[in-house]
């Protein structure tokens, strides 16, 4: 199958994503964006490091982005808040 | 110059590894390697992205790595700790 999925990372438990990367994997899919932002670049990279080295060994880094998205101002007239992305995509 | 160094992202304000990049970069340095481990990780992609878009448009990002490094125990018979690290490899 040549599906191909994203998993959003946010400030859940790093194994809550480890385990909707390998239930993606176990389901079909043949490559898996992790998306980031912010804060959460940490936790994406801790995601596929344990998703490869322990659950899924034959999984590859294909390619990682970084980015910068902008943010609308959080009040009228406020400047945009500029936040850093990542994007690792993998590949069985 | 080929010469090769790298930034390795700490705690500090990300505009101090910001100038630091700088720099290297005006000194010389025709590649630089942003480095950190664990939640400096996002840090890092603040620095890379902040050199990039705002002060050496010039700059490409060749490879982005990622991996686990794993650290001695805190105490004698404790188990190590893995964490997760990122290698971004600039290029003017």
């Amino acid at each position: 199958m040549s599906e191909r999925t994203d998993v959003l990372i946010g400030r859940k438990p790093t194994m809550n994503y480890v385990l909707a990367c390998i239930t993606l994997f176990h389901g079909g899919a043949s490559e898996i964006s992790v998306k980031a932002r912010g804060r959460a670049i940490s936790r994406a990279v801790d995601v596929v490091e344990v998703c490869r080295r322990r659950f899924l060994p034959n999984v590859k880094v294909k390619q990682i982005d970084i980015g910068t998205e902008q943010l609308a101002p959080f009040e009228e007239g406020g400047s945009p808040t500029n936040v850093s992305t990542i994007e690792i995509h993998l590949a069985e």
